[in-house]
């Protein structure tokens, strides 16, 4: 019978869900496990600048593949990825951070090593990190690790969440039999309860035969747990329209070319027809809801009805009743193979969407460029099959007016918030969208204040070759924490940059930089078909006022203000 | 009674501590408090491009002032700062981590806030933190949050350790008397018990009282827990040698130019000469011993007595007898006023050292920069009250090779050994330096594939207008990992930047760039009189091969292989 090491088994295990890149950075406790991801046909090393980054550039893989992996040291390693990986918690993103730890018998006789705490413990890195994690396990013999390993890669994709894996450095030539690698993983969801189901399956349906005006309402852990294949069968069966949230702008399968789109539904932040028709309905079937803050213009939602079924991941509510267990993409599909729904429908007639085109900013070819013009002409430049990435502030609030082609797939961290991380999602992105697609272009939006955390993973891109479009929208500082407290405080500056000399600094070779600052130089290169090309890696500086803002952030704004005030 | 607010009160008392500048990131649930330090007479505001290096600037800080302080917000800046308070923790540096977290009443409503998990849980950042710090808060209501703060600052400062405060936004205009901060905090270390003292007194005396041959050897705990002073004294009372560690090495009021400096001892790595005059010893006090692998050459002590006195902060061995909570401090002033001991020493004849001075490599004008040479011969570049922050990896093990004239401070990460420390420890360190004195000269050593973690530091240096000593290592990617593990393997290499671009592109006003290669451009470089005042924030790259590095570190690097393939 073959065998292989336990850390080729490891990675090959990765590489069967779709992963073909590991990041990560190296450090002395992994270098030996790392040599493994070069013996697995298909999938490539791409180190980091940082850990953080490595975390931030796993998320925005995942998001693009549905999985991601990457691999730190001990300690300082998995401490410095730590917040990316809680992002990834918070935002049900699928990952596995893999840490090299020393060899079981320095930990054994608690060795004073280097990337310890000096106290012999080495336990506290792995406390730290099943708090931000769906399950973590630390390999202590090679005999159980190979369920470890499968039963924890299984649970980050079946729970869409990240998950924490220690490897000892002395495990990794551990033989295991190869032939295990034969049979794949089981990614079956476990089974809802028949009978709850059945009961949340009549009421769904039933409230659906009685419904005038339902409107669907798309959220982010839709996406995230793979159900939008399901949202868009049920859009398509029962010609519901329906609404996205800030979060699941762009999600997979969701389209805003859809006769049934209504919009990007924000609570009172929303446009004012996007409001009227979610808030109007009769019935709203939400999928996924995440009702933080940012996702619902301050937990402004205002339904006319309390015919509300939610569908969530791990439970299910019908109007006050809830359903514990009763699974959002099990119980979707039951729904639309039921015959009692295309009953119900028989008589429905839909309610045609009234959508009216987003305003543009009349300005003329030589003003200023403005957030309110920026983000509604940026529309015309975004191809079907786009990656969109937008920083959390101005970004993740402007995009919000942007128009997407079919199939483009957005990301932003709107729950989490974590600035910085669209520059490190974005490589991940650009790396996942490449093993689809070469011509996939992926374009990140990300302020000059958020840069500053994060830069130098633009040379990661740099590195492998990647030719992502880099929109640094140059506002002089923090705009959006100007705009909650401290307009004129000089801790919302920062050190100005020359943003033109950064693809040089980071030695890119086949780099473009560009400047717009007026109407008409942002509106011709969003004309140029050479530039819509993505043969090169772009960084675009787009000169913004200080205090500009997209309007919708300008309120939400205020009322974050609002809320620290309160006693 | 004068009345000021909870937040002033909390930044006075943190200026009280020797404390002219706060660190960190501003984010929406601090910016409030951040206002707060702009009230406080000679305290500055200097925010970092991320939260990580502001956690590394305030360990550079406190390494040189005594104490320091940051602020960061909940959940995402929090954690993106943990690695860099564990390091504070495992290497015993006080500061601390005020965290900026959401209204009390939004907390007890488990609003689903943006920077949150989305399970309402707040209190999971918390947990994390007090795994890392000495002690840790969160303010819950006004009422017993001076006592908490005056605890917190108290506990820092008397442990050498960082610890955590959770500052709700709601509670920042709280109302405080202002008379509280007429009464200084009480930073005196509780007494040792009496009886133990003695004992202990007596029992190293009487060793001193036999001893032909004594060493003192000062480690990193001695410096850290400002115990240099009683040190000194005890050098200059005893006229014993003395040694110290790496991590010890540029300690305060600890010379090398005082004619009892044997050099640096690190086990068998050691240079032959101060090896021999450690080992021969027949009486070892050992001063503050931090015994981790990078410190003592893999645990290669190799004492020929047994007579070995440890003081430690907070307790004392003699031989194999431990005496807990007999505190290094207390203890050797008792000592130092002892006219015992002064009686025990007057039949002591000195050892002399025998200062074999450090061999400068004989190479050419035109000759390529190695390790070897660049590092001896630095040490005629150095000044008088200099500070040296070197990066683990090339630099930490480089500058033991370094002769460092009378108060040089070095700075040095050996146990924790986060690679990208230097670089925001070095912003900290010129910030703290130049409080001090201006004429005080900054220099970091750090390799360019550390540099590529942290590197906006740098700018946070420009836009303060510091004028540290920027020496980049480029030896093409991460030299130390390639001699652990994987010479050729690409997950050692780095993309190559530009660094003569990096002080433009970061708009550094007062700025030089230069780089060297040859011995004779370093050479020139060193004795430069222009050069040698800090008048302006300077980079200079070194070109050095590839695999070249200091021997100390090769060995070293041999031997934490070793370790990590033991099973």
């Amino acid at each position: 019978m073959g065998k292989i090491s336990l850390g080729k088994y490891l990675f090959e295990r990765i590489h069967q869900q779709n992963v073909g890149t590991i990041f990560g950075v190296p450090g002395d406790y992994n270098l030996n496990l790392l040599d493994k991801v070069y013996e697995v046909d298909g999938l490539e090393w791409r180190g980091n600048c940082n850990e953080l980054n490595a975390a931030y550039a796993v998320d925005g893989y995942s998001r693009v593949k549905g999985f991601g992996a990457f691999v730190t040291t001990f300690g300082v390693g998995e401490l410095s990825a730590i917040n990316g990986t809680a992002g990834s918690f918070s935002e049900h993103v699928a990952s596995i951070h893999v840490v090299g730890i020393p060899a079981v018998s320095s930990q054994k006789n608690h060795l004073l090593l280097h990337h310890t705490l000096g106290n012999g413990d080495f336990t506290v890195f792995h406390k730290m990190a099943s708090m931000v994690t769906h399950k973590s396990s630390v390999i202590t013999e090679g005999s159980t690790a190979v369920a470890e390993i499968d039963l924890l890669i299984r649970e980050a994709i079946i729970h869409s969440k990240p998950v924490y894996l220690a490897y000892p450095a002395n495990l990794v030539e551990y033989e295991v039999d190869e032939s295990l690698l034969d049979t794949p993983l089981d990614l079956s969801l476990p089974p809802n309860n028949a009978d709850a189901e059945e009961e949340v399956l009549n009421g769904v349906i039933d409230l659906i035969s009685k419904a005038k005006k339902p409107v669907i309402l798309i959220d982010s852990c839709c996406a995230r747990h793979n159900c939008t294949p399901e949202a868009r069968q049920l859009i398509e069966l029962t010609k519901f329209g329906f609404a996205v949230t800030p979060m699941a702008k762009g999600a997979k399968d969701i389209f805003e070319d859809h006769e049934g789109y209504a919009g990007v539904y924000v609570g009172d932040l929303s446009y004012p027809d996007v409001k009227e028709y979610v808030e109007s309905a009769d019935l709203i079937l939400s999928l996924g809801a995440i009702l933080s803050d940012f996702n619902t213009g301050s937990f402004s939602y205002s339904y006319a009805t309390k015919n509300v079924v939610e569908f969530h991941s791990d439970y299910t509510k019908i109007k006050a009743a809830r359903y514990p267990e009763v699974q959002m993409k099990p119980t979707l599909q039951k729904l639309l193979a039921s015959s009692a729904l295309k009953e119900a429908l028989t008589n429905f007639t839909p309610v045609p969407v009234k959508r009216v085109p987003l305003p543009l900013e009349t300005l003329g070819p030589d003003a200023d460029l403005t957030q309110q013009w920026f983000w509604t002409k940026l529309s015309s430049f975004l191809q079907e099959g786009d990656v969109v990435i937008s920083e959390t502030g101005t970004s993740s609030f402007g995009i919000i007016q942007t128009d997407f082609p079919k199939d483009v797939l957005g990301i932003s961290q709107v729950l989490w918030g974590s600035i910085g991380y669209s520059v490190g999602a974005a490589f991940g992105a650009v790396v996942a969208a490449e093993e689809i697609d070469p011509n996939k272009r992926v374009l990140l939006f990300v302020g000059d204040g958020s840069l500053q955390l994060t830069v130098q993973e633009i040379s990661a891109m740099a590195r492998n070759h990647k030719n992502p479009y880099l929109f640094v929208l140059n506002n002089d500082g923090y705009t959006i924490e100007r705009l909650i407290h401290g307009e004129t405080a000089t801790y919302n500056d920062i050190q100005p940059w020359d943003h033109q000399k950064l693809l040089d600094t980071f030695k890119a070779d086949n780099a473009e930089t560009l400047r717009v600052s007026k109407v008409k130089e942002a509106a011709d290169l969003f004309k140029d078909e050479k530039f819509a090309k993505n043969d090169k890696i772009r960084l675009i500086e787009v000169m913004l006022g200080k205090m500009d803002a997209p309007v919708n952030l300008v309120k939400q704004a205020e009322r974050s203000a609002n809320t620290n005030a309160e006693n």
